[in-house]
């Protein structure tokens, strides 16, 4: 995102508005962004409300239109200071803002015959225009490499989850009969994993003393491997976090390990 | 809090009985006002069961005037012996013991017109007084300072679940259409909390089979992001137990916080 | 547990095979009075289902007696072959065994005019014959330490959970008025802990749009907060489980944190 | 499983297809395999759903009919290319794959007469063919490792959460009497792990104030536990992630196992 554009010294300067947070310009424009944002997907949640929608439905609108116009701008001028425009315009952000402002022209179109859920699916397609807010996270990192680093095993996990609530949903549907609910095995296992990741919602229950001693066995199952996950991610976090603490290395004895904020050699007292 | 009021003999008497707690006196006093600040909110809260507000209003109105008698002089005594009165005033234990004490008279006011929440309200906030019990709360540092240092990482993890939310209450708003309580998509991230939470309450459930393997997805996925937030406090509180496993001080510069297996300072490089 | 009584030879062997497991005729006593454990609570278990007890109850009552005898026989036997009978009649092996045949006998007595409820209670008392089991869990030790060592940690945290169901459940009392089972502030509370523990019965729910944001809330707060209780217990197990596999130090250089499976030290090579 | 047939060529060739994944050929026969394993899985499930049976039965019935038959043939291969065909017959996977089958063929004999129970069961069986897969997961041994090294502290964990139902299951018994669904001690046990693993159906609920007060302490007690299994496994996780991240054999020895930290061979002493 750092290409400057040489050539036009005002289209640098819009590049660095846009792009950049350095300058006072620049972050004026990313909290101008991030109200907006905000302020967008506020108005999308409380037009689904339908006594609100009936009630200010009008001044919605409008502030759902000012909020695209705006975006509109956004778009273009980023497309007009970008190095590459059509790197940007392929690249993730470069979509995500696009899919911002379509919605809502969109509609325009593709009133009176089609179908209103069409029109109301597009509509909130402009949620996802929170999604320009992870331009604003640089801190999840840590979070990601940890989470990245432990994705083979919990797919595994998730793997075996799916496996344990198969079996179980069947006997479930077997012994539950068509009671309570467990009328086929995908319904057994939507109970079997309701029950095993603690959820509960309590509309599918079983009704037997068989049903109910299955139940009690997954519930204890499922307290037993909640560890598992957290296990997988706790010990990745703290690999993580204890390799980014520790980068320097002795010069004169190489032991690693040290405190980010250690002046000497734990090992051999030179200096760092 | 250990400022001495030199002056007057007496008061510095008892700053020691009321402020401190190493002596008997202050001992004693501090055990009276707990069991005080412990019946006190008894009081509030069996005031507010109706059956036995009826029977029993007379006498808990009559505990809950002794009580604040109690705190009132209390407050005053504080206020009297403390080295710096508006220091005292103006602090987060001062602002506590003030609002311990205003909701009983202000009621004595407010009777008659004004509106009955109002009151309740009012009666309510003495509810707070709870909060003078953090004064006996000591050794609650480690806690807090895990909480603190993973701060940050949990308000980005808060930021992730509220967009995951909204996301997925867009889509099941959608595919639900208005049945089952999916009504709008407010109530969709509702039902998306109190599902990847894993809490389940059951009062809005999907009925479509798209909706439960939403469901499904989501809870397997809450299923595996709950180890995130443990991982991250866990890391932290590993680091922070660590940090204060090592109670050796270094012999030259007295610096701290040395890890467990550290030779030599790492400050100054002198040998523990 | 093991003091002998040297002056009667046939006490001593009593004494070995009641109290000890390391001969043949201990082992199978105790394995007879494993089995006779779990039998009998499985009795009283059954004697409580209604349709059981009328078509079974005489077969029931029989068993019952049986293990009745049996335990005052143990009992009897315990008593005579322990060295000090006074020492072992006031321990908490001694007075789970003598709970565990009072009951019987005094449901034969407290017959007829007896209240119904007073019978049941003493019969049921029988269940904690199940502490009875605890004299086989060796193995428990490191759990205990753990738990014991951050017992002091878990008891604030309690008691800011406590606090925060207070406040949240004054709240939610507050907003929600009489409504949807929030009818005082204790049950505000008990609905704050089936929130915040994510337990989500889902018998009190809110009603209002404010009292299910403020649900939302506190199921992202218990969300955030579970990991708390894991990390304390996490890090004291760790230090638990550490020390536990490491007692071994080298004795040329004194390092420590050696496997158990080590013969030479890790740090200089010298024999352990 | 890596015996080779040295006698015939063809055979070992076969042996190579079926039983290894090194070759092409191997790879690809591998694929097919996942395929139909997870195809008939789904066939199994969207036959227990009224609706599709009554509309697609015989759709179902015949790519049933086709994956049995393709799983028979490779039955016959894998009997005919093993070096020991009863090894490979009494393992694991040969009772799984033979299990596979069976209850195809058994539910063309036992149509008519037989109870409809039956034959579902058997047809259900067929779901088993979802443990085929588990020949496909080559990187489930850390996590294996994990749980098997806490399995007994595990079970002592089990164990004692079900003493502790059994006891609060006893007393909610002897307190909500007959009302709310405790009908008997069981019925109580089951509320109590219902609401000690946080799952919370609602399905059964204290009514009386003493009952929900009980409530109210399990849950917390539950909360503060459910961190034992997770600080158990995480500790394993931990000690065996360690372990394997060390791989390193010594010299001499060939021992593997040393820490990360090692500088000797912690069996013979040899400098790594």
């Amino acid at each position: 995102m750092n290409k400057s554009a040489p050539g036009h010294p005002y289209r640098a300067k819009l590049h660095e508005v846009i792009f950049e947070a350095d300058t006072t310009a620049g972050k004026a424009f990313d909290v101008a962004l991030l109200v907006l944002i905000v302020g967008s997907v506020l108005v999308v949640m409380l037009e689904s409300v339908a006594s609100i929608r009936e009630q200010y439905g009008a001044v919605l609108r409008g502030l759902e239109w000012l909020v695209t116009i705006f975006f509109t701008i956004e778009y273009a001028l980023r497309l007009y200071s970008a190095g590459r425009p059509f790197a940007y315009a392929s690249s993730f952000f470069g979509v995500v803002d696009l899919l911002s402002i379509i919605p809502s022209y969109l509609s325009l179109i593709l009133t009176g015959a089609q179908s209103l859920l069409v029109i109301r699916a597009l509509r909130l397609l402009r949620i996802f225009r929170v999604l320009k807010l992870v331009r604003f996270v640089g801190d999840a990192a840590q979070l990601r490499e940890a989470l990245h680093a432990s994705s083979r095993k919990i797919a595994i996990f998730i793997g075996s989850v799916l496996t344990v609530a198969l079996i179980i949903g069947t006997f479930v549907y077997l012994i539950e009969g068509e009671k309570g609910g467990f009328s086929s095995i995908p319904q057994g296992m939507y109970w079997a994993i309701v029950t095993l990741t603690t959820v509960g919602y309590g509309d599918v229950v079983p009704q037997t003393v068989f049903g109910k001693f299955l139940a009690t066995v997954i519930m204890i199952l499922g307290y037993g491997i909640i560890a598992v996950p957290t296990g997988i991610v706790g010990v990745e976090m703290h690999a993580v976090s204890k390799r980014t603490l520790s980068t320097q290395a002795c010069p004169s004895c190489s032991s690693e390990g040290h405190d980010e904020d250690a002046t000497f050699c734990k090992n051999c007292g030179t200096r760092l």
